[in-house]
């Protein structure tokens, strides 16, 4: 369990803040704010996450994995930047992925902390969409979560897939890369063929 | 206590729930970014609120009745926003509950936590402001609390009230009532009759 | 150590609290408004630094002498606001002093709390920009820390020498000096000279 964790983790970390320091190219920071915001990306979820669940001091802050893991994609964003960006929407993708190893890992964790079902959906969503909210109030943009795209609710289908798995007993491999697939394949549906949950109809 | 604790909490989180759900449906977010928004604005304040005090799980994310608390206001909102926005300023009504009822109840949980009468008030603040924060800086808007009625000053006349009954042995009730009320009754009159605190001169 | 922790603590708090307050009369906030700017600067990063390495409840909150120290600044900024201003940049002075000697009480604190070298870099880093990030974000600004100018730059060279000399056994007075000198040495330069660093080529 603690070694697929990890693996969740520090895979997160990574892809969460090429995504970070994407959002930094793109608004022309410099190096170092690219770095700033690579690492806000890949933590912000996890600090929340071992915050709330007591894990305290977090994983991220006082394991050096996690401080390559955070950095090195912007480093190698920031340098490559080139590569990058022949991806299609690049931002969009690794968000999509951090955000489904994310949720998966936030689960399992607060599923390892003995905290009840429903808690461990929540913190499975919060971990997965606090670094994503996180970078984008840096860069002063409006959270990718809040824009009209199905975002919360691919991160609610992989923690709950996650969560209820565990409770039937299913092994915690199997349940990781089956709701992690299932909250990357919602969000990807989502962004390419622009689903939208409804949106309030105002008479104003 | 606990009893009084948790009623000032769920009364607080629904209807700061309502807060941040009016917010989303005015920014035209999708039914799931309102129930983040709702969900947001009602447990923020919570949130840090436990964590600060090493409460820890915070009970906004271990207990179900807080997260139905916090959702339930935010389907309500979205399905029926035509009844709610008849109200006269509906968004800083609601926030202006949920600003009382969670400035005494972080007053009381910070005396329950053995905190010094100083820092009661404070949490007490921060516990009532935090949602309303939390909320506005995640729709782009500047935070309520600096905009230029009297918003925090509210908080810091119920915290106090509330922190000096305690002292002088007042039952806990009775201070959560009257705390909650003068909050409530001089932020709704500084809403109404537009009070404003002094505003620096800046000859610039 | 404990001494030298809190005259480093309430002077960065005094310092970052006038740096908020400055932020508040520039976006003409009401007397209250100014308060919570100055509280917010000078206390967002040691919160963030004492619930991350589990010193709760954080100082800031439960002694008085933090309360005060932040709130005295915005009294004093509000009401000799001409007096400030007559100071060339004075916000970012009062920021880079801040960010010095947080970046200094975030390493040496974290050290205290058994944290390995590399985390107390990173949390005199998060400790010294937490505020001045905090106070920017809530008065709707693109905070400082993303700006071209060198900035988590100067709180890496500050942390990572009292860090370095820490563990050559040099006395902790001398590197707090030497730490914060050399932080704020390098900001005020690169305010000054406009130093910065690479930014990424984006050919979009």
């Amino acid at each position: 369990m603690t070694l697929l964790l990890e693996v969740l983790d520090l895979t997160g970390t990574f892809v969460f803040g090429i995504s970070g320091a994407i959002a930094g190219v793109r608004h022309k920071v410099d190096l170092f704010g690219v770095l700033v915001l690579s690492f806000a990306a890949a933590n912000a979820g996890g600090i929340m996450r071992d915050l709330i669940i007591g894990s305290i001091p977090p994983a991220t802050i006082s394991q050096w994995q996690y401080i390559v893991a955070a950095l090195l994609p912007g480093l190698l964003t920031f340098y490559f930047y080139p590569v990058v960006k022949k991806l299609n929407h690049p931002l969009l993708i690794f968000d999509a992925a951090g955000l489904s190893l994310f949720a998966v890992s936030g689960s399992l964790k607060a599923l390892e902390f003995h905290l009840n079902p429903l808690a461990a959906v929540l913190l499975g969503i919060l971990t997965g969409v606090g670094g994503g909210v996180t970078r984008d109030i840096l860069v002063g943009e409006v959270p990718v979560i809040l824009r009209t795209d199905i975002y919360a609710v691919a991160a609610l289908a992989g923690s709950s897939l996650v969560v209820g798995g565990y409770f039937l007993g299913l092994p915690s491999v199997a349940l990781a890369v089956m709701g992690g697939a299932l909250c990357f394949f919602i969000r990807i549906m989502a962004i390419h063929y622009h689903w939208r949950l409804p949106i309030p109809k105002v008479h104003e």
